[in-house]
């Protein structure tokens, strides 16, 4: 069998529902124009007029104006961005453990020994209802199966025939479509303001970084992830190349986000925007810089454009993406700023 | 004791050239006068004409120039450059171990108990035969235990007060001004002709990354160097910060130099800068990508103005750096330049 739901016809959404505890990692760019700093208003269309809309012009406006006590030098423009939920879909569960379930035929395929192993057996049986009660250990397996052991370059093209070919259940779109059109004006915003902007993803970062350029404008090296460990070797040629290993070097989710800005980037961003607890480590960091900072969540209610989630303010608990009580309270002790999905947003997705 | 030269009159150069094992890291750098593509003569000033300014020039004309089959996008325009021997002095010990055998006192100020333990007790001791003989593993204690353990800011506010005291006993000049003036300006050349300049060093990362605007006009984020974990706490005041960890990350040398590269920055760079073995496995990575590749190595063969060792071309070998004639004679064969400091510089040091 295959995981393409396009193809297989398979209800996904039920299957994956019961899975999706690991971080991981999709998004639809348009043309990059230039925005000038003296058309604010023009910047971020899909935007309503509201608390939110204007932390995020007032924050550019006085950083990037010279005058400004808040101005923050151009070497120092650094914005941060999580992704799944922040830039987009997460929901039924994020992209990548779709991609490693997908992967684990191909995977198979190459060891066939693997076929009568758990939890391999029960992905390639199809059984919805046994995939749905894989355990973590389950899915770490999976991860670490499909993730690693191949060279950078099959990893790449694996990621990208995916990619250009897996759609999601509810819309039966690609996966790099379902990016939030407002996200990406604030991306263009903050980078036509002289900002660097930066993915911080628990999702793999050679994952992320295989289609960043494309859907984000966001060079692979500024995309910050859960990142393994390569090993240098030569093929049977004599060329270089690199394997991926099954060795972590960073967890980027939680505290690890902090830690990852810190070894990828080496000092705190100015901004920072999440979505769950996964990045109230990162905004708690970026808010203890000195000078000016703007810290936002995105607040997932609205289940008719998208979904709705928290388990704050009522939303429901789910388990990919939490925007907790605790959270919700931070935020408004600290001032971080929450953008409501339904209220702040005039389009959801680059094709509404 | 301490082990500021310039202060205690030391002379450290007996001393520390029996040390001397580990990859480590310093710089000075003038203006960023723009470099007019049109101009390519008056963009390497220092340099002689022959083999190796002309390799730089036909590269970066080659890559720019949207009309030449060799034209590489903005995008993809990303240089790296090794540091100790390649963008400053080496010798006779990296900076950077210098750095912690001058942080000993000051770390055991704060655990008086390492006062009578080796290797701290020799270091402090002031016996220079006894630290000579210092072994691999001595400096490993002392590289963990002066580089770990403290904040993220205070690290760089103790490297900081040491770059700005510390003074090389050969030139009694800082160690941030023992860089080379050609380099600095290969560094513009590129930089004036779109492309992000990296560092790739072996030395300690934060450490490089906080001078390296300064010195180099490179950014933080673009360092990568040998580095250690971070673990994210708070303080007494609940506020967040990052202590350095003694957890290797990644050794930044030899094969972890392509390692290196693809975890911060994702895929090979289009000319690589190097000057001994730790270098060769980073050059190999360039070259073996598509397209346009300039793989370039600084041969150290001027002991009048600089250093000259080798072991290659009957130079002599010495503890820090190895240009081994194997690696000459890789050069020779992937069409590597190799740069000679005597012939192709008509100046080392921007003091000069």
């Amino acid at each position: 069998m295959t995981f393409d739901a396009a193809a297989s016809g398979i209800d996904r959404r039920a299957l994956l529902r019961g899975l999706a505890l690991l971080p991981a990692v999709c998004g639809a760019l348009g043309s990059t124009a230039a925005l000038a700093q003296g058309t604010p208003g023009a910047a971020l269309p899909s935007w309503h007029d509201g608390a939110a809309k204007q932390a995020i012009l007032d924050f550019v406006r006085a950083t990037t104006d010279q005058g400004s006590a808040k101005f923050v030098p151009p070497e120092d423009r650094i914005a941060a961005f999580d992704q799944d939920g922040t830039l987009w879909v997460e929901h039924p569960l994020y992209s990548q453990v779709v991609y490693c379930l997908d992967r684990v035929p191909a995977v198979v395929a190459q060891k066939p020994e693997l076929k009568t192993v758990e939890p391999f057996k029960t992905v390639l049986s199809g059984n919805r209802e046994a995939m749905a009660k894989l355990s973590p250990h389950d899915l770490e397996t999976i991860l670490a199966a499909t993730l690693t052991g191949l060279s950078v370059e099959a990893f790449e093209a694996a990621a990208g025939r995916w990619l250009a070919t897996a759609k999601h259940p509810r819309w039966n779109r690609l996966y790099t479509e379902l990016v939030y059109q407002p996200m990406l004006e604030v991306l263009r915003y903050f980078r036509a303001n002289g900002y660097k902007t930066y993915i911080v993803s628990g999702g793999g970062q050679d994952f992320v970084r295989s289609y960043s350029q494309r859907v984000y404008g966001i060079p692979p090296e500024q995309v910050i992830g859960t990142a393994g460990g390569t090993r240098f070797g030569y093929d049977k040629n004599g060329k270089p190349f690199l394997t991926k290993e099954p060795k972590l070097l960073l967890n980027d989710d939680k505290a690890g986000k902090p830690e990852g800005i810190h070894l990828m980037i080496g000092r705190p961003p100015r901004a920072a925007f999440g979505n769950s607890d996964g990045d109230r480590e990162m905004l708690e960091y970026t808010g203890a810089g000195a000078g000016a900072r703007l810290m936002m969540l995105v607040l997932h209610d609205d289940a008719q454009r998208e979904y709705a989630y928290g388990p704050a303010r009522g939303l429901p608990a789910t388990k990919v993406g939490a925007f907790t009580p605790a959270l919700d309270a931070e935020a408004k002790q600290n001032g971080w700023t929450v953008i409501s999905m339904k209220n702040d947003w005039t389009r959801v997705f680059p094709f509404d």
